[in-house]
């Protein structure tokens, strides 16, 4: 596989959700134009990305949808199901475990670990809750690769520790903390950031004279 | 303000919060070289993007981090409080009002508003939870400029509308679902697009060969 700059590598995550949205909405095809529209980007920045899932035949007529969704899927490693460990039964654990379309694209939580006693035992959408002892095990028995961190601040690099230990190669980390992994990758998911940046948009479209 | 690009704004937030992370663990000066290896870019990327919070001096000496956390935050609208209002008391829901560091960002939950009937009029961290026919009412006596999706798919668009009449000027959508807001900017929350780039992370070091 091509080493992909890490931008293009999140752009191609925007564009595989904006062609599933299209072609839920009945779409055959999609331009890069349309992906630049609904993203905020140039459509040669598109074009280039997209450059990254191999050739896809005469510009100006768009991609074949369903070609492009399939490629995109294959060049982030999405053709497979990935096992994930979840740390964390709180109100983001449950919010995810809710979230109820990670099975139906290829993420399966063969796993939910809490440090709370009053939890472990406990069941959240059909799985057992296990202390996190029980981590290294699971991981190993089912090969989890994904792990998410949905814990408070104060304890995330303690899970970040369990979790590379067990052996993930990645993590998901909604701990308003920067954690250290010793390389494994780390994807932030950061509340204050994601208002931030609304702030920030509603300020610059304050400055383009948009609405008063 | 001058009309900074959308990639390099989304930059901004993270620089912002890299910056944070650093004066809390004491340092005094950050360079474009620490916040690009922190953030997988390039450091003349960063300095790019630099140049929309003003001359800073001369190179090579990094950036004195607390000028550099001022300008951005002024850059980026964050020296005021923003007012917000929220839709949906469930896990999500909880998980931001629980998140407990919005306040200290400058952003004030003003309503939290469900149309579940078993919820409203209950206290959701000392805020009760109101009707949705409360929100325009709220929006308008608090000149509240933000709101929050966290409802499920289904009634993602009808509360945007909702937003959108009730005159909202931001929006942060935690709905899985592509919304129309007639020009109002959305920042989508999309858990499977975190677990996706993840995924994607896993797969690309693989192909670097770090770790079997």
């Amino acid at each position: 596989m091509p080493q992909i700059p890490r931008p293009s590598a999140r752009r191609l995550s925007l564009y595989l959700r904006e062609v599933q949205l299209r072609l839920r909405d009945g779409a055959k095809r999609v331009s890069s134009k349309q992906l630049g529209e609904a993203l905020g980007l140039a459509d040669t920045q598109v074009r280039k990305d997209l450059h990254w899932c191999g050739p896809f035949g005469g510009s100006g007529v768009g991609y074949d949808a369903e070609t492009l969704r399939d490629r995109l899927r294959s060049v982030m490693g999405l053709s497979r199901t990935w096992n994930v460990v979840l740390v964390g039964a709180g109100n983001i654990g449950r919010a995810l475990v809710g979230y109820g379309r990670f099975e139906s694209e290829g993420f399966r939580i063969v796993g939910i670990f809490d440090k709370s006693k009053s939890l472990v035992g406990r069941r959240l959408a059909g799985t057992t809750i296990r202390a996190l002892a029980d981590l290294p095990r699971i991981v190993e028995e089912h090969d989890a690769r994904i792990g998410i961190i949905a814990v408070p601040r104060e304890s995330s690099q303690e899970v970040a520790d369990i979790l590379v230990k067990a052996g993930v190669r990645g993590i998901l980390n909604f701990a308003p903390a920067r954690i250290d992994t010793g390389g494994v990758p780390v994807t932030n998911v950061d509340f204050s950031v994601a208002l931030e940046q609304v702030a920030f948009e509603v300020t610059m479209s304050g400055a383009r004279g948009e609405q008063p």
